[in-house]
């Protein structure tokens, strides 16, 4: 799968692109099949919400379970990375943000390439994320919010927020913020399941608490170029990967045959 | 001002209005010019957000505000609500909510009347609230979500919230409000400034973070019947008024003209 000129030319400027119908119902529900199992897991790659017990954000799942192993080297999603990135890519961080129903604390607005810089060393900005809706996002259950045009000015300053969520992150200050909203507005993609986002690392983003009845689970895919590899292990291997191996693409169909495969 | 049939079904079906364009621009410019000095005052009538000393709410300001002591007195609220409640009426609580910039709260799911009753004894629901927007409301400024049809059911069982708010609530579990929601769904009236809203003091209603860079405004006055007056004075008269005189009605020019009369 290719993007075309318009594709690449609106993420160029934007720093995004919505990709509707991106994967199919049945390759949406063998996705969240393996969901329950995941999150029942108190592990150290489950990371709680400050004010309750449920999961907030399950990291590297990729790396210990089949569906997600192949979701990061699905075509679909690696081809349209590589060719944005502009070259051969790895998996530098893989979540699943559960931003539960009734629970799903504030984000606040950050760049995620930011941490990867301060946290990760980083070299360049030449990282992107790929989010897919594993459930239905709307108006009321706390869509991801983005700054379109706010990727082009390279790393911002920022602080580390440890009051509001669960997990340190580098956000902006709220001066920042307004004036780059007042050149581009805020933009939050909804869709059904199985809609597909790819950002660029630098999009400043953040999300509001979900007051609604309806979980938001979406997945997150960071792609880093493989000469562009992290150089500090500073944060745990679950959540800034060591293994710069290139990945290679696998068949189309290949959520739909893990089941298959399984059997034989 | 009168509403007419439809509204009066939509309000007893649904239990809310919107009005577009209640007031002008000329009116909410008055009303708005009034705020600075309201809010820079520390008084016990202004409650700060949890997490900053941003003023969330500032109580009774009808009471000491010439511009706010008019609002209450306005045809085209005062008269609708009479019309609702059926007969004279007077203010059982006014606050101006600021929903801030950066620094708005979460407001939990809950009914106003349980409060009402709970807290200071009022015999009935024969109450409501009028909301103006002093603020244009917009996606992103965490507008009121209410849930039509819940203020069919009466007074529903609560508990107190102490964590998320800085003002003590009486909040709705997560279970009734998933049942009210697959009933009446979620609607979030938007609109710019001068939009008019009603709703019933039993109307279940809660509000998000506010991350965007817009301060959202919302005045609400709650209304009450004068032979439903409240029997119990355990919360400070700022907050449950003790003055049930019936409210007279003012020209409709009336916030218009307070700097000429100011000025004879």
């Amino acid at each position: 799968m290719r993007l075309d000129k318009d594709q690449l030319a609106h993420f160029d400027e934007q720093g995004y692109i919505v990709m509707p119908e991106l994967f199919t119902a049945d390759e949406v529900a063998v996705m969240k099949a393996e969901i329950p199992e995941i999150f029942a897991q108190r592990r150290p790659e489950n990371v709680c919400e400050q004010t309750s017990d449920v999961v907030r954000t399950a990291f590297a799942t990729h790396t210990y379970n089949e569906v997600y192993r192949r979701l990061v080297r699905h075509p679909r999603i690696l081809e349209p990375a590589e060719q944005l990135l502009g070259g051969k890519i790895y998996v530098h961080q893989f979540k699943l943000n559960a931003k539960a129903a009734f629970n799903g604390d504030v984000w606040q607005w950050h760049q995620d390439y930011g941490t990867w810089k301060r946290d990760d060393d980083m070299p360049e900005p030449r990282a992107m994320n790929l989010a897919v809706f594993l459930d239905e996002v709307n108006e009321f259950n706390a869509p991801l919010m983005i700054i379109p045009k706010s990727h082009n000015l390279g790393v911002l300053e920022a602080g580390h927020d440890l009051t509001t969520t669960s997990y340190p992150l580098w956000t902006l200050d709220n001066g920042k913020i307004t004036e780059l909203i007042a050149d581009g507005g805020i933009v939050a993609p909804k869709g059904p399941p199985g809609t597909g986002f790819f950002f660029h690392g630098t999009l400043v983003h953040g999300s509001t608490a979900n007051l609604s009845p309806w979980d938001r689970l979406i997945v997150y895919v960071s792609y880093n170029n493989c000469d562009n590899a992290i150089r500090r292990f500073k944060r745990p291997e679950y959540i800034a990967h060591r293994d710069f191996t290139p990945l290679e693409a696998m068949p189309d169909d290949c959520l739909l045959t893990v089941a298959d495969e399984a059997a034989e």
